[in-house]
């Protein structure tokens, strides 16, 4: 299912977040202006706010909470995606240049701590508490799992348990926290709460483990960022984790002398894709990422008959087949 | 008086500050730790506590929340001045190597955000949603003042007003929560919130007017950073802009010339300062940080006999006396 059509039970709402994300952009400073401009111009596929929005629809129509709560989502997500491209040295997001390669560093620290306080400045004007709460936790729980991933950096001998950590704390705690906003807003049903919280942490898990694969398998022009950048950046992701264990020391030896070398020219690059593919690598990760989508949907079975069932399991479809 | 002089009065309750920021920079991380144990080893003044403390003790004795806040500032003005120093490529810090020096523009940007998320989760666990609502506006305003900067950044045309707003919104921001959190948790008196926002915001334009000065006259080895730096960053601070207001244009384009080469060696250093000797710059800057200072004491008058007034008359007369 495309994107599109899963959004449309969520789209006036959806609409509305656009509309406050430009109103929270707005700023009398040029500069933040202009970045801002440059941010809305690239928008994402606004996926957590999608999530939450359709958790906050299970039972009644989402109040008018649950969009300025996805609004803010958004934007701790975007203000976490500036921070990472300047750490990353990201030049492409969305297919278009990242904020610190159009400007500098400099102005992704300042913007990104700009949208970060912002963010949290328009859940308290907005007396927020119960949503601050769980962002207040998610967002402390992705800045680990940046520091996490900038200190196994190039290091070979990461484990499919530390990348578990690494994703469950960078990736799948900001969809949790989307999904059990969502559910606590829309007051969906007793004891909803935790098995939303649960839904979003396989959601997310699923999301990252298929956006790691296409490190590894997807066509830039499609993706709208470079391929290879992971590995190049030194960041030992699934498929990379799952051929290491599998491999025979002689291909491991192998494997590790490419990283080493610090090229990925064609040769280098088709070479480790080969040993990768030949050690299961990509069949593996695939295979997890399926088994978390079918967690997923396990949780949210028991909501079977509510108005946004359908629409959340497709997002959960959409998680593993979508092409970027 | 000396700084330690002036925290007497609250001695006991800055011990029980750095108890709770050490266990608040736990982590299971081993790069987190390394990063925190270089920051607590290298600890500032704790002026920001100590406002928010002596404040909150105008009447009755601290609560322990008042303690939990002043930790929780202290962790934001850390994570500022991480980000800070990371943008402005600064390399010494209170005497010691900075984070961006030590390790890299990445671990600061991570850590920066674990330090500000860390900051306000405290605050949810807590329930402390009044000093949530008083810091999540003072932190944006601190990021509006850093897009600022950059944005003015090598600008010659920066005037006095802009540069007011900069340290307004940088610096005199987080001091005016500070005060006014201690207000609102001391309960100190009816209205008296709003007069203690009043005197930290004037306690926080005389602190920076004071710290920008030293840039020009300050020794490196007193102030434990490198002199020089705002000017070499493209930083017009006060003394710089009031001296190209009085200069002659013959002297305001030799001030310019020395500003472009981007050298400050030492014959146009000293050049540099010349000038602005000459033209009024440090004199004025000074004459405005005092005023400043007076302005504190005058609002904080209406509370004489209160406990720890002296403390914090004590307080304004170090912001402007200090050497460092």
């Amino acid at each position: 299912m495309k994107l599109a059509e899963l959004q449309s039970a969520v789209r006036g709402e959806l609409d509305e977040l656009e509309q406050q994300l430009s109103e929270a952009l707005v700023s009398h400073l040029p500069l933040i202006r202009t970045v801002a401009d440059h941010l809305l111009l690239t928008r994402g596929k606004r996926f957590r706010p999608t999530l939450l929005l359709l958790s906050a629809k299970m039972s009644n129509s989402p109040p008018s909470e649950a969009i300025r709560a996805a609004t803010v989502v958004e934007l701790i997500h975007t203000a976490t995606l500036i921070h990472d491209d300047s750490i990353d040295k990201s030049e492409l997001r969305r297919g278009v240049p990242t904020v610190n390669f159009k400007w500098d560093d400099d102005v992704s620290i300042a913007m990104g701590d700009f949208l970060y306080s912002k963010a949290f400045y328009l859940l308290v004007s907005n007396g927020m508490y119960e949503t601050m709460d769980i962002l207040a936790e998610a967002t402390h729980r992705m800045s680990v799992g940046e520091m996490l991933e900038i200190e196994r950096r190039d290091d070979v001998d990461v484990t499919e348990d530390d990348y578990m950590t690494m994703i469950t704390e960078k990736t799948a705690s900001l969809m949790s926290a989307s999904c059990e906003i969502g559910a606590v807003l829309g007051d969906t049903q007793d004891g909803a709460r935790g098995y939303f919280s649960r839904f979003g942490h396989a959601v997310g898990l699923a999301f990252q483990i298929t956006d790691d694969l296409f490190d590894f398998m997807g066509r830039e022009k499609e993706l709208g960022k470079e391929i290879g950048s992971d590995v190049r950046g030194g960041k030992f992701t699934l498929p990379l984790i799952a051929a290491l264990r599998n491999a025979t020391s002689r291909d491991r030896a192998r494997i590790h002398k490419i990283l080493k070398s610090g090229s990925l020219m064609d040769g280098n690059w088709q070479e480790l894709l080969t040993l990768i593919d030949e050690y299961d690598g990509i069949r593996y990760s695939r295979e997890r990422a399926f088994a978390y989508a079918a967690e997923a949907k396990d949780v949210i079975k028991r909501f079977e008959g509510s108005p946004c069932y359908p629409s959340l399991c497709s997002a959960v479809d959409y998680t593993v087949e979508r092409k970027r």
